[in-house]
């Protein structure tokens, strides 16, 4: 059907499927067996193993860290972040990244084959968690032969897995970069996820999640959702010096219901071409992963036990402008980890992109990203 | 069809209806004729016609500011600001709403018949503006033989229209109290009414706006509009206050696309209540209204020129936690203000209650409306 589509089952990446009887039992109850993990590796382990970095992806991001899109033809989304001379650089370092679980670019996602049916999972898939998404990377470390990974870094909901990553197999992380996140979702931040999933789960297209059997796609209602996020994404200060209230290709207001603003046609496109390249269901499954972290609440409330006695070492990073994962939910997580005396260093990034400043060459985040790596790899003893 | 349905026709309010030598010309160009205004009073008008307040209506607001709803059941919308003993006193004033020109409570509107095919307008309605609302407003005062409003007030919406009045009507306007608001719509705050507008066209149930002719009323578009909108009405503090990440009903998540969320049970409320009472084209006309606003633009770019020479004594309020209308848009209403020497006193209230503070009981916000009120109806010689 489209590009997305093909991608679910036959990616244009490396891929990983466990044996029956290594499934992964997911914390809703669910088991996913077998279970397929699609991923993409840039650089060369070295012979210790040790200079391996986990890179984790956001909502709707995928694992083309640094290559070309198979699907838009784009280049890769952290490429202001990874390749060779980047702060995570591909010459000295071996990173990986793979689709979350739930995903629709290769992992066992609801639009891959039900291996039970031979139809599409749709919403027969159980329902991931973030925790769920870091026990499928594990598995997939496990198959690299890697022990101990150098460095879990990702921003947004991949700062979500860097977090439980270190919490979960804290002898396994040397360092932790967790960007423009937070240890569990705020009330807003759901709300704002609702809304998505109501417009999509309202468009008669999404046949209760079946679409796919039936031929159909709920493109509006994805469009819809994507449009909404986005302006999450970005912040007031950006849209108004970018767009302003400037028209789109015309001298004066139409006084109609076009896209008369140059910010309508913007957001128009976003969705448009948001559509080309995901899969509606999943973006049911990453949402609600994101709703249900509250990594606190996994360690009897106290964020602080979720990282007691760590020895691995944290640099946070938060922005200014960031509304979605604003500093006080990296405050927080500084926060938990100096109740624990480990090491973090924290820096508050002065910037008017908003969320998605973690995306983009921002050149003190790029800075701060490589300060940090090269201390991490003098302190692991890497070259 | 609906209660809101035989409002939008035969509404449970006084009403005017223009003669047809009396049409409304819109900005857009078109002519509403015959124009028909619903409208509610509160209170007596005095011997010298000159203790009357217009309060103007937000976005989906009515004329029903202090009565119990027709279709709701519900007190009035602005009952801790109206009614006798209240800041906007109805033992001493003669206050009147009406219902803007493009809504759905009986002034005419997209749902109203269309007298030239006996049909609904629908879209046929011309786009409205803020402008052509107050003018609209401007024709029902002549009505009732009112020369001079001793004051206009409002908030949202309600405060642009405010702003227009003073603009458009400087000798007509003895005192202004525009809350919540700004002299134009921002690009962030565009971006959340195309999303809206965008979840309505989406719904096949819209028919091209021809829904009511159809027999279909597009329901879950018109619901996903307001939940977006609804959260840019609330803080992130007031949303963590209230609802947190509390599960509604149930004492552990359910791993599943239901409303575990108190948020998300309360978020789908909003949308289902809202479209018992609103119209989905009426949601179009508003937020276009709304989108178009710039005052400035009307008066070579500078909104002081918009205000210049004016002896209308305003009073303008914002609220700390309003990320939709923050108080930088007000600073920038009083700063046009102050330009020109007007007589403006500004006040930005502290509450966690966000945008829609304005409609609450808020004490500082009705201690100071009060205070103006008072002062003003001194100045006005008002006993």
């Amino acid at each position: 059907m489209n590009g997305h589509r093909s991608e679910a089952d036959a990616p244009t990446s490396l891929v990983v499927t466990f044996p029956v009887d290594r499934p992964l039992i997911t914390d809703a109850g669910g088991t996913v067996s077998p279970l397929t993990v699609a991923y993409q590796t840039y650089g060369t382990l070295n012979a210790d193993r040790s200079n391996a970095i986990l890179v984790c992806h956001a909502l709707t991001g995928d694992q083309h860290v640094a290559n070309v899109h198979p699907v838009t033809g784009k280049p890769g989304w952290w490429r202001a972040m990874v390749g060779p001379g980047k702060p995570i650089d591909t010459d000295r370092f071996f990173v990986i990244c793979s689709n979350v679980v739930g995903g629709c670019l290769g992992s066992t996602g609801p639009a891959s084959i039900n291996p039970a049916t031979s139809k599409v999972f749709g919403l027969d898939l159980p329902v991931i968690t973030i925790r769920d998404m870091v026990r499928a990377q594990s598995m997939l470390i496990d198959h690299l032969g890697i022990d101990t990974l150098f460095c879990v870094a990702g921003g947004s909901m991949g700062g979500m897995q860097v977090l439980q990553w270190a919490a979960l197999y804290p002898d396994r992380v040397f360092s932790a970069m967790p960007i423009a996140t937070g240890a569990r979702h705020s009330s807003q931040n759901i709300a704002f996820h609702e809304v998505g999933r109501q417009a999509i789960m309202a468009d008669p297209d999404w046949r209760a999640g079946r679409y796919l059997d039936e031929g159909t796609r709920p493109e509006k209602g994805l469009s819809v959702a994507r449009m909404a996020a986005h302006i999450t994404y970005l912040s007031d200060q950006a849209l108004h010096a970018k767009f302003g209230r400037k028209l789109q290709d015309r001298a004066a207001p139409t006084f109609s219901f076009d896209a008369d603003f140059q910010i309508e046609s913007y957001l128009r496109y976003q969705g448009r071409s948001f559509v080309e390249r995901f899969d509606a269901n999943s973006y049911l499954y990453m949402t609600r992963a994101m709703d249900y972290f509250d990594l606190a609440a996994d360690y009897g409330g106290s964020l602080a036990q979720a990282f007691k006695g760590t020895r691995t070492r944290f640099c946070v990073a938060s922005f200014t402008s960031d509304w979605l994962f604003p500093t006080s939910a990296s405050r927080a997580i500084v926060h938990a980890l100096n109740a624990g005396s480990a090491s973090v260093s924290f820096v508050e990034i002065e910037t008017d992109k908003g969320h998605d400043a973690f995306l983009l060459d921002i050149p003190d985040l790029l800075a701060t990203s490589h300060g940090f790596i090269t201390a991490m790899a003098r302190a692991r003893g890497l070259a």
